[in-house]
């Protein structure tokens, strides 16, 4: 089952995807259909409602407000390796505010006070139950679906200073979906295959199977500190190919297209755009 | 004036207090007061309601469920002293998930899996309406008043990775209160004293003028990345004084009392117990 959450004339609503059609679905968007009780995905398939077509449909963000977004630092291989960082020897978690989070076709803001606004495709995770404690064994079955993040990175004040938090939160910066796809349809997403392209030119091209802790191993080690809420969102890390570390470095500005595709998750198309600023640099 | 968050048979409830009683108000808390407009202290102050005694309320969070919490680290000089640590050159921020948060005379969760867990007296500041792009003079303005936090901190979990998240969110770990003091009683905060005992023995003393970063600088700043929202919850770092860095190092631990003051905003008591964990660890 794949579900979005649209902007529809009355509001946000959560929909199923039915071939190329949506079906709107009782709930303002997927994060309160998934709070909304553990059978969230058989009353979620089974709903009627009114359809609309797929095809032009406005996507908000996946999860518009979810309690908490957790991500997940220098967990691909490929990534740590270049920027010669050592792999961590435990997960590098750090956090974003949902006033980032935008729909997959928004436009992505730059902002004016960063040179170095940085591109990061990653599998997202979506809670689906609340998890405390739990293990890795039984970590899967916490989650809800997958879905596809562009942790956009302002490098500039990312590095600032020790903490990334300023750096990953910039306001309508980070794309979340189109979809939520359940586990029966992409499986244990072990193995998918991913890619980041901007202006058409490929410049991240991996796979999950790089990853450095494993989804199973996030939620457990989250779960030891804290309640994973259904809706939660965990974004799992990027893969080699990031612009601050190209020869030379490269960025976002405005103008530019990011497309982001991770298989079975569809695709995810931005275009960046001068972020609104001080009302004094317009002068 | 002074507002708090109380636990009444009903549930939350924001609450004014008014000598030695509290007048309820028709909010649940002091974050939904706080975004109902910006007139807020205007209704607050003149609000009627049932009254119940000051004495043996029960204090929730002062702002149970904050959009944000934007914590700031290494920002008192006798602090980055103690530990050897450069002033930085730009605030350094993290964040904290709510459900770290706790009254402000609830029981502390001491997590069977850390050694290390530590104290942090903070002067908190709780915002009052939307702040985006705002100049270090303007904003003051953007401040409903301030509270107390005590940033309890996980050490072996801060420091396992570069990013101190998963050592500063544990469940239940963050007292967040009693009151929220406007300004108009306090002043600028700028030179509040402030003092933190661990089973009545004083670790921390120290005063707000020791801030590297002010509150209008901190609030200026984050600011510049992304809208404050009314409730926020910004603690704004702790002084010299932790237990990570003395000789020889001390941490809570079961059956400890932790008592924060910070003149003008009243006084925190916190007991320290065991948290409920791994259902396998108590076999």
């Amino acid at each position: 089952m794949r579900l979005a959450t649209i902007r529809t004339g009355g509001g946000l609503r959560a929909a199923r995807v039915d071939g190329d059609e949506l079906t709107l679905l009782p709930f303002e968007d997927v994060g309160q259909l998934l709070a909304s009780g553990e059978d969230w995905a058989q009353r979620a398939a089974g709903a009627e409602g009114s359809r609309l077509a797929l095809a032009g449909a406005d996507f908000a963000p996946l999860t518009p407000n979810p309690e908490k977004i957790v991500c997940v630092g220098l967990n691909y291989r490929d990534h740590a390796a270049e920027g010669n960082l050592a792999v961590p020897e435990h997960p590098v978690l750090f956090s974003k505010y949902s006033r980032s989070l935008i729909g997959a076709h928004d436009d992505l803001a730059i902002p004016s006070v960063s040179k170095q606004v940085d591109w990061e495709i990653e599998l997202g995770v979506v809670i689906g139950r609340p998890a405390r404690h739990v293990s890795e064994c039984d970590a899967e079955s916490y989650v809800a679906g997958y879905t596809i993040v562009n942790d956009v990175s302002m490098r500039d004040w990312q590095l600032r200073s020790s903490q990334y938090l300023a750096g990953k939160t910039f306001e309508h910066s980070t794309p979340v979906g189109p979809f939520l796809v359940t586990p029966d349809e992409v499986g244990h997403a072990r193995a998918l295959r991913m890619e980041l392209a901007v202006d058409g030119e490929v410049k991240q091209r991996s796979s999950t199977d790089q990853l450095i802790f494993s989804v199973p191993q996030i939620i457990a080690d989250i779960s030891t500190f804290i309640t994973l809420a259904p809706g939660d969102l965990i974004a799992t890390g990027t893969p080699g190919g990031v612009g601050h570390v190209a020869q030379p470095p490269a960025y976002l500005t405005p103008g530019k297209t990011v497309t982001c595709h991770i298989e079975g998750l569809g695709t995810q198309t931005t275009h960046c755009v001068a972020a609104p600023g001080y009302a004094s640099s317009a002068a």
